[in-house]
């Protein structure tokens, strides 16, 4: 399989989000990444192998500082209305970095959290560096854009408890954690907003060690001890 | 304060290790981390603001892409004898990334972990964004150089167990785990070295959700579960 010009340029242009809206779109690269977009639920609209298309080509396509053998261009799947009944659900308050969202879609997965609704000023689900930083796990955890408060009504509605995490809750080690409801996380710098902190019914903290340094943990690291504390039997 | 071109200069060849190395000097930007390198224990070599010097001179100093309203430059501290005895303590083995490395050392100081040995190539602590990510923990949390199967053996001669994670260890939830001893964390692709391995006497695994897709947790989110569960009462 060769490769043509007007490709190159298609594909590179998925470097920037509007190109990413507009034709619903976005890259994978690496031989575990591409290997996963082709084993989900995904339709993959071409794959190119550095030993097919040459180093030049996939340097020109590559958006990583290091080209990978291999490149997948992967369209995003409908969006679909999620279950919100007998799961444990993870939303996120203005996760900006896009680091830090791969990563906790990475953690949901691994503790079987199926649906990760976003705020609308969250990083973009399908910005290269949330696709490499979650491993593969966009392909299995679903991401849903939601507002917030609105989506916190209608869990609570459900007869669902709404757990979110402050500095001021109350010990995560010590409080009952159910099976079912929605965890929120906060801003990386500003935790979670007042008007969906408002809609909270059970407030959490991480107890820091007595005499600790930190003023916070990392919202992706304090993600994993939460989810963490959900899931241990 | 104004600056000169040879201080211009000078701080802009910190950005290269080899220069950190020669001169013992390190960069911190922002409020948070200048006030509390001033804090610390460390010696602040000089402190530059942009409303003294400008936002040209700033821009030129600055190693984000915004430039912070402030930047100093740091000694790195004296090399100390740490203290293994009643202390928990980490070591990192080939952990890469620096934003894994600085989010490491933030968890270590949320969770009173005072000390974290590293492998020599792990990512060098005074890595401007391992500084960034710790969010001023490398000011609290002593980084050392360690060999770690070396420090291993002197661990266990102290009478005190050496835990490691891998992916076919033991429920981390339901082990007893200790107030002293070393835990060891993996790089991020290939884990715990085989020479480190043969030295860790309890091994651990963070178990997944039944079902879950997620082959492994990143390394930072991992180090937080562990630390968590260490101390959670």
């Amino acid at each position: 399989m060769s490769i043509t010009q007007a490709e190159i340029k298609r594909i590179r242009s998925l470097r920037e989000k509007k190109f990413r809206d507009a034709t619903g779109l976005f890259v994978v690269e690496g031989e575990k990444l591409v290997r996963e977009a082709l084993h989900s639920g995904f339709r993959v609209e071409g794959v190119w192998r550095r030993e097919e298309i040459g180093d030049a080509a996939m340097e020109r396509i590559s958006q990583l500082s290091t080209p990978s053998p291999v490149l997948a261009v992967v369209a995003r799947p409908e969006p679909s209305e999620p279950v919100l009944e007998s799961c444990l659900c993870l939303a996120l308050d203005g996760v900006r970095d896009p680091g830090n969202l791969g990563t906790i879609i990475r953690t949901a997965d691994w503790f079987g959290v199926r649906t990760v609704f976003v705020s609308g000023d969250c990083a973009e689900q399908f910005n290269p560096k949330v696709i490499q930083a979650s491993m593969g796990s966009v392909f299995r955890v679903r991401v849903v854009a939601a507002e917030l408060p609105e989506l916190c009504r209608r869990v609570r509605e459900a007869g669902m408890p709404v757990y979110g995490t402050f500095l001021d809750g109350r010990d995560l080690y010590a409080e009952p954690l159910s099976a079912t409801g929605l965890v929120i996380m906060g801003n990386e710098a500003s935790g979670i907003r007042e008007d969906v902190a408002a809609q909270v019914d059970r407030r959490l903290r991480i107890p820091a060690w007595e005499g600790a340094g930190a003023e916070s943990l990392n919202v992706a690291s304090a993600t994993a001890v939460v989810l963490s504390e959900f899931r241990r039997r």
